[in-house]
């Protein structure tokens, strides 16, 4: 089930990159599970990837292609994650990068794989190499909506979003597409997403870009705590607006990351309307900590507490679950009377205690919203940190006890 | 259900304390909620409580009575908290402190009161109060069984255990009992737990003891992360036995922790096998980090990921989760490649990669046992540590979507 979901955009194009997919059979028949991304020459990139110790060979393969030339194109598929999978599944990644190099007549480290889908297994390169002609015939402008389908994996509707922007006189688009359902947590998730913008700018610049952007996005979203060994955000800029950024700063970059950080919000917030059977979406909005980072830490512990999971699930205003996460967040509270909160506005503790006025039957109304917003203030400071989480439910359980049969 | 449960021992007695436990109606009725436990002058004590910011009423009055002196009675009652109550919830555990010392002829900072149940509702003192009679008239040598049945909430079965040590010729009893099924996480849980022996010790030896053996014990288990307001483990030493231990040193010391550890290793163990939902016992045993501490962080992770507990559900071997989890650990890992994983001893990983001998129906066939061991060596040292845990089931979600209706 989807929370809220909205209907998608026209996706339309980014002159400069063509979208392909194609259904290679890699683990199973008939579903579309290789996608290539192609970029005209002249293309910037940057990426955000997993932290995991366990990062999967195509991620550690992408890291070092992009570390040598800019990317000519992206080979995607699902089914297999190609993680722990050693020394072989690097040499799998690489035979990707280099079949698909070979067909576009370009170096090999010109090409970056990502891969999504069951931990441990090799990748059947056979399968990517032999779809590689069919993908890449099919590519087009206006091929990201399929290649939205084409990343899914648990996921069940595609995920895709547009921008603008205004750079003096230039319009400056963007497009993205991202797939997520579950394995979601800051720090990147089970993730992939890949926008491309017809921005010209050089790789630090839209990497500053990037970073600024999934801060309060992609790395604001959690649906069960857990981060995934593949998770990738890349950002392609063709130049063909005409419009150029060249520097860090200034209003045009400013204009630059809010485009792209409206962007990334529709996509990561989608990841969490659809995370692995939620039934509700979750805004844990903290404020009053010493820093932003403090505050990150209590919406985090908050997201990730299988009891308040559990309430949100049942509609259950169990106010005092929300107290107990606090409780055990990681910082230090000097005065725990200090801190109130309210649930969708109602509040609901206040100087220690609950709030005289509250009613039970408000809270109840508030925890039965399709959207839920709790608000907590530490009292102890100017910070301020917003998480997007979901519910926990019996289909949660359900998809992650069955996923791979 | 409980995993694997054992049928309880019989508890006898330890001469000079007494439990009794009554009916008194404090948020339901006709279930025990109210239970005393009554000590002999000159018996010692020692606790070890929540780390929570919002530590409840009654673990702040008990830390603030045990400050002021050795304890005469414990007062302890389900179904309400009393935690997140404000002022008014700590004059409403004192008054059920003042009531009993009345009944006893003590002081009220020789009573120590303890609550578990709802969050932020108040307390209702005139249930207690009016149940303290019965439970006092009911108090005896024997009553620990009956005490274990009156602390329960979302358990499903008491919990209750027995030690026996010698310190030199004198035979040493311990008895002890708990409760607690979800909340569950180190540093304790929404877990009580009362232990006695008759022991002669002061009380900064019963303080070492306690915190020894709390450490491999209550503190190594896990059911969902969560960590409750009013967690409390009680050691109380009669002196009855004759034996006498005056410093935290030497084999007396030594053989008397090693008899609490059993016992306290018995109820935390206990409490995971009837986690809420719980259908497999888990042990996660992390060796070669390079601290015990890194050990327990990763085993943490791992028992902590809802990934890896719903694939424990569904007997699903998939050990990808568990890398995942190790790759999320906040640790830091020299060499990933240096990990090895086995499944009841079964090697799964190894050198990056899967192992070469390892096979699918091996993982299933560990993977559907009700108890199983997840083994990590992090290959970067001697350190090590071992977490207990439950998987993640339906029923979790549908206890922890119900617990107040």
């Amino acid at each position: 089930m989807v929370v809220g979901g909205k209907v998608l955009p026209s996706l339309g194009a980014i002159l400069g990159v063509r979208a392909g997919t194609t259904m290679a059979g890699i683990r199973k028949a008939d579903r579309r599970d290789l996608v290539v991304i192609l970029c005209d020459p002249g293309t910037t990139a940057a990426a955000v990837f997993t932290q995991s110790h366990f990062a999967a060979a195509p991620v550690i393969v992408a890291k070092a292609h992009l570390a040598l030339a800019e990317p000519r194109a992206l080979v995607i598929n699902t089914g297999v994650a190609n993680a722990a999978t050693g020394e072989l599944g690097r040499q799998d990644a690489m035979a990707c990068c280099e079949a698909l190099a070979h067909h576009l007549g370009c170096r090999t480290e010109e090409i970056l794989p990502f891969s999504t889908g069951v931990i441990g297994e090799r990748l059947s390169t056979a399968a990517v190499i032999a779809g590689l002609p069919a993908a890449i015939a099919n590519a087009r402008g206006e091929g990201w909506l399929d290649a939205a389908y084409g990343i899914m994996t648990t996921d069940t509707v595609p995920k895709a979003a547009v921008a603008k922007v205004r750079l003096g006189e230039t319009p400056v688009g963007f497009v993205g597409i991202a797939k997520g359902s579950g394995m979601i947590h800051p720090n990147m998730a089970t993730m992939l997403s890949f926008i491309a913008t017809d921005v010209s700018a050089p790789r630090q610049v839209l990497k500053a870009a990037l970073d600024q952007a999934v801060r309060s996005t992609f790395n604001a979203i959690s649906v069960d705590g857990d981060t995934s060994t593949n998770d990738a955000v890349v950002l392609l800029a063709t130049g063909r607006s005409g419009a150029h950024i060249d520097e860090t700063k200034g209003p045009n970059f400013s204009r630059f990351v809010a485009g792209l950080e409206t962007l990334c919000a529709d996509l990561a917030h989608a990841i969490v309307r659809d995370g692995e059977g939620a039934t509700k979406f979750v805004r844990v909005c903290v404020s009053g900590g010493r820093s932003e980072d403090e505050c990150r830490q209590v919406a985090n512990t908050i997201a990730q507490s299988p009891l308040v999971k559990t309430a949100l699930f049942a509609s259950d205003p169990n106010w005092g679950r929300i107290l107990m996460a606090i409780g055990r967040a990681p910082i230090e509270l000097a005065n725990p009377a200090h801190v109130s909160v309210t649930l969708n506005g109602i509040r609901v503790f206040v100087n220690g205690a609950v709030d005289p006025d509250y009613r039970e039957e408000l809270g109840q109304k508030a925890f039965s919203e399709q959207e839920i917003t709790i608000g907590v203030d530490l009292g102890q400071g100017s910070g301020q940190a917003t998480v997007f989480t979901c519910d926990l439910s019996y289909d949660y359980v359900r998809i992650n006890g069955s996923y791979r049969t």
